[in-house]
Formats: structure tokens, sequence, C-alpha cells
């Protein structure tokens, strides 16, 4: 199968893209002298996981129990479920222990911790807890100086729980897009992620693990004294809204879309293609950045971008593709000439997270142009 | 199963209102005395589609030819894919023609008409075509007084290729929320439509067909002299955009997430939920209407609204549930009270075409509470 006759709107991997972004990141973490554990909810897909611990990823971490089943099922052990459990999700998380998968889950309130240790007890799992640290305020966690962690590390503590370590995730790096301030904002994760495990271990709590990372701060970091592993995802494949953070470049994107020009509404220079909102995502992750791609950045077959165009509009199967800047019109007229019915185009997206989970399988796209189909999973 | 044992999060489809709404609109639909072709892109669920053809719906609209297969498997036959057609996806709609579907495709320009025409002559097909008409501008279709509605007519006369009928999308009707406005642009919709058919008639072609159609403007058209048939998807489901469009109650919206709480932020009055983005999907289709309701409604578990919170934030896995008016503070301290780790929420989505799209299958459920899974697929 090659891009000129599969079916469309299809998810194309850039082999050699990906490659080239799991080489590079894993050779960082090497030099910084952690562990890499990367994050799968990304891309979903096993292809993808065996790129990275091949590279020499240890461990993954997932965002779902499903992503835990299907990675465990390929022989995958040492996991990270990096949300803050709910109780009634222990029994799922169990069974997998009971199988032999190292899992590992985390929590962020007493009150969890608390159903943790009940649990605990009467299934005579001691499970391994990692403790939430919020060190940067845009989600979930226990900030590193608040008393509820070390109750919660009480808590578990007392109930014969181990606390295997702590782990942060400083989103709010999205929200950056200096060197400067990606510099800062991994300190500050670092520092408040090893301060919070310090705290833990002067009240008698192991805690082994400082587990913290996030695309842009991975990226950014230059010390990670005291940290022992880093997570990050969506840099496998990169996307437009880490181009604008300022951590790849265009030519980096691994994950296109792969469409096709289906008509036109000439006088007001639209190009009308069949990979809409269901084929990219709603993801519209650029449009509170420097550069907003409305939908996604058009490429050519062979992937050199169509500077100055964008996808300007997508419903549910009808992506619109136009200039992006509205004065730029002098050309309005010759969209069929230049881009006619039958077209085929690729559109790199805002966020591969959230574009990837739309497709039930990606394309992997050797250099030869060969494709090979990679499975994915979705839902919960 | 039910509301308090399934996995969360789950895409929970309230059945009665769900029938109640199929119901209504089909009612409608017989009093205006036209056939009614519901668009099945928004459920992609043969149970809901069943339910749809029992109260009297003759045929089925589909955005993908994975729909058409899915559905044609499923006994359906009269299918129509409503999306002009990319000639290389020939081979694929033949294909079930030659099954035994009487699948009917669309198109809106002479390339692909030329490109149908010699598709029917080598494979000896005589397809059937509609041409979509562009009566509001707001996407794709030819207008219904450009000459090139007539040249698209003649090429496929000319090829001995079936002009089954005209069909039109006044998607535009998302933009309104009066009913004077949308009953403006429902009779826009009907006269134009029918007036393209009238001008293709009038040139020898038979144009049997006039198809319009969006849930908004199916349920405000007065008078729909000459359409055949109209079509509609989220009517079935509701959501909050229709809710702000008007033509749908909170109490009538039969989707929602059910979630868990999974954690706090106290000190910001946020409740983490175990919906984010990948569940909820990253619609924000109320963000520029009368009412935003961030990424969904929460109610509690028997569907009454939690007036005055919505879901501010979410993350791919968590969502962020809050007072909507940051003012609103008086409770912020209480919200672990008042929202305890474990309570399970069901969230009003924005749009149910795009949540749905997220979960690989509905859970039905009864007046009686008891939930049956029923099966979703995605892709293309």
């Amino acid at each position: 199968m090659t891009l000129d006759l599969l079916d469309t709107p299809a998810a194309i991997i850039d082999v050699s893209r990906m490659q080239r972004n799991i080489a590079s990141m894993q050779k960082r973490m090497d030099a910084l002298g952690v562990k890499f554990r990367p994050h799968v909810k990304t891309s979903k897909c096993l292809n993808v996981v065996r790129a990275q611990l091949s590279a020499g990823a240890r461990g993954i971490t997932v965002s779902t129990l499903k992503e835990a089943e299907n990675f465990f099922a390929a022989g995958i052990t040492d996991i990270l479920y990096a949300v803050s459990i709910a109780p009634s999700k222990l029994w799922r998380a169990a069974a997998l222990r009971k199988r032999g998968c190292d899992l590992k889950i985390t929590v962020d309130n007493a009150s969890a911790a608390t159903a943790i240790v009940e649990f605990a007890r009467t299934q005579r799992d001691p499970l391994e807890v990692w403790i939430e640290i919020d060190t940067d305020g845009h989600r979930s966690g226990i900030k590193p100086e608040d008393d509820a962690l070390l109750d919660i590390g009480r808590i578990l503590q007392a109930g014969a729980v181990k606390v295997g370590g702590v782990m942060t995730h400083a989103g709010s790096s999205y929200e950056l897009n200096t060197r400067e301030a990606l510099t800062a904002l991994a300190e500050q994760e670092r520092a408040g992620c090893v301060g919070a495990a310090q705290r833990l271990r002067s009240t008698g709590i192991a805690c082994e693990t400082v587990s913290i990372g996030s695309t842009p701060t991975a990226l950014a970091a230059t010390n990670l004294d005291g940290v022992t592993e880093v997570r990050a995802g969506v840099y496998a494949f990169f996307d437009l809204v880490m181009h604008n953070i300022g951590v790849c470049a265009i030519e980096d994107i691994a994950l296109s879309v792969l469409t096709t020009v289906i008509g036109h509404q000439q006088d007001k220079g639209w190009v009308i293609v069949d990979a809409g909102w269901m084929a990219m995502s709603r993801d519209r992750g650029t449009s509170k950045q420097s550069h907003d791609f409305g939908y996604g950045l058009p490429c050519a077959l062979d992937g050199t971008p169509l500077d100055g165009y964008m996808l300007i509009g997508a419903n549910q199967e009808h992506g619109i593709l136009a200039r992006a800047r509205p004065e730029h019109t002098a050309d309005r007229g010759d969209v069929a000439l230049r881009f006619p019915v039958g077209t085929r185009l690729r559109i790199l997206p805002n966020h591969a997270c959230a574009t990837g989970a739309q497709f039930p399988q990606y394309h992997a796209l050797e250099l030869s142009g060969h494709l090979t189909e990679w499975g994915r999973f979705h839902g919960w």
C-alpha cells in the first residue's frame, strides 16, 4: 500500500521522523542520567511503544487501565497508571497485578489512600502507590509543602501499602514558548517533586522513585538532580502545539492525516477535503498560541508544508483548506487548478494525542514509500 | 449492570429520552408530508438506527462509506452517502451496489461528475448520483442559481448516470438561536433546493428527490412544499449546542458521560473527575454561543443538572468541574464534602456526535435502571 492508493482520511506515521524523535529524547535522558518511562497514551500502539522500549525506555506510563491491560498482554510489565485512582477501579488494577503485572497506581488524596489501604488489607495485595505532586497548579496532585502529603504517606505506610515514589506532571508547560520559561518550569517541576520525596523520606517513608515530566520540560531541563525517571508522551510524534511551544521543528512532526480534495468553493478560495474534525479531532490547541494553525497545516504528499495555507474550518467529514490570511486572495480563483479534485495532501495536526485517537489504526510510512498498518485501540 | 457499578468514563444513552426525540421528529416530518432519512453519523449504532427506522424513517444518510458498509451488512439498503465523493472512493461505493445496496452518492463539481461518468461506463454500473446544493454558503455544494449545476446535470445525464435528486444541508443553522431566524433559514434551504431541482427538471433531468435538512431547520420548518425528504442526525440525542440554538430542552438530552470523582483542589473549588477530553471530546461548540458550558454540564446520577457548575477544563483523562462563575466561591472549601472521591456524575456534552465518537460502545439506560451495551464503530 502507498499514499497514492490508501483510503482517506488516514493517520500516517512518518517512521523515520518518529524514530529520530524517540532516539533524540532517549539520548537526552541518558545524558541527564535518568530512566525514561514514555507515556503511551499518545499512540496506544504497540509498534510505537516497542520502538520506544528498543531505544532504551524502561517501563511505560498509561492514562487508562485499558492501556495497562493491552500493553501487559503484549508482555510489558513495568507500568505506571498516572491518573489518581478511583477506588472502584482497584479491582481492575489488582486483577492485573495478580496476573504478574508490576502495576503502580497513583493517588493524591487521603480518601482514596484510605480506600486503597482497606482494599490492600482485605484483598491481601500490598499494591504499590505513587503519590501525585502538584508542582505547577495546573491540575491535580498535592503541593510539595502541603501537610496532606505526609498524611497520605502515613495512611499508606500504616496500612502496609508500599509508597513506591512521587510523580508530577508540569502540564502548564503547554502555555509557554521560550526556552528560559521552560527551563525554569522544568527546574520548578524537579525541585517540587524532589522536595516532596525528601519530606516523605524524612518521616521514614522510602519513596524510592521521583518521576517527573512533560514533553516540553523534559526537553528543556538542564539539571535533574534527585530525579530518578522522566515521563513524556507526545514527543514521539510531536505536533503543531509543540512546534509553537518551541520544542520541535515542523520537520519533526511524525503524524499527519492523509486527505483527498473533494471539491471547491472557488469564489471564497476554499478547497474542500475529506478530513474534517472526525479525522483531525476538535483540538484547537494552537488557537491561543503565537501561531494559530486552524485545524492543521496542510502539506504536499511528500511532507512539504504548503506555507500560507491552513485548515480554516472543519465539519464532521469536511475540512476547509484556504489561505491562512484572508487578504491573500490573489489565487482565490485558481484553487481548483492548484488543488484539483482527487489531489492528496497530508495535514499536520494541532495535537497528536487527540488526532491519533480518532483512528482505529495508523499507517506507518517507511522511507521506501511503503505503508504498513499499525493497530491502535481506544476506549477505557 | 447499573450506573453505580459501570466502569467510568462511559457513554450513557437515556433510552426514553432518545425514543421521545425520535418519535417527536418523525411525527413532525409526517405532519409536514415528507419522508425522513436520519443521518446515522451521530450514533454509528445499529440499536439507535433501528429505533429510528421503527419509528417510521425511510432509509438512512451516512457520512462515510464505512457507515454504509456497516449498516448495509445489518440489512439496511436505502443509503445516501452525503459527502461529495472522491473519485478514488467509487470502487468502494460500487462494491456495495454490486452486493445489492441501493447506495446513492453525491457530487458538487464537474470534475468528480466526469470521473463518475467514466467509472459508470467502464464498470457498467449506472450508479445513482444526487447533486449537492449550497443553500447557505457554509460549506460545500453548488449554488442553486449557478450554471455549474446544469453543467453537472448534463455531464451525468449524457453519461447515462441517474441524477436521482438534489440535496442540501443548511449547517449555518448552528449559528442561530431564535425561532424566527431558524424558520427563515429553513425556508431558504427549502426554496434553494427546490429551485435547483426545478432548474434541472427544466432541462429534462428527472431529479426525483429533493432532500434537505439539519436538526435545527428540520425542527423550525413550517412549509416543505416541493421537498420530498428531510435529513437530520443529532436530534436523536440532542446536546448543549442544540439547547443553545433553542431546539431542545436540557431534559431532552439523551447522551451523557458517566464519570467518577477522583480528587479535588479545594482551594480553587475544583473537583477532578475521570472524564477528560478523551471522553467528552475537544468539542467546544458552546464557546461562541449565548451560554458557554465549558466541556459539559454535570448532572447528578439521576440526570438532575447541577446548576451553576460546569466542566471548566479538560486534560486527556482529567476533567475539572467547578462553579461556572468564579465569583461564586462561597462553597470552594466544601467541594470535597459535596462531591467526595468516588461520587458518580453524568456530564451532558456540547456535541453528541463528537462525544459519542470517543467511545467504542454506548450503555443504554432503561427506566428500570438497567444498562445494556450498544456497540458503535469508528474510523473510515
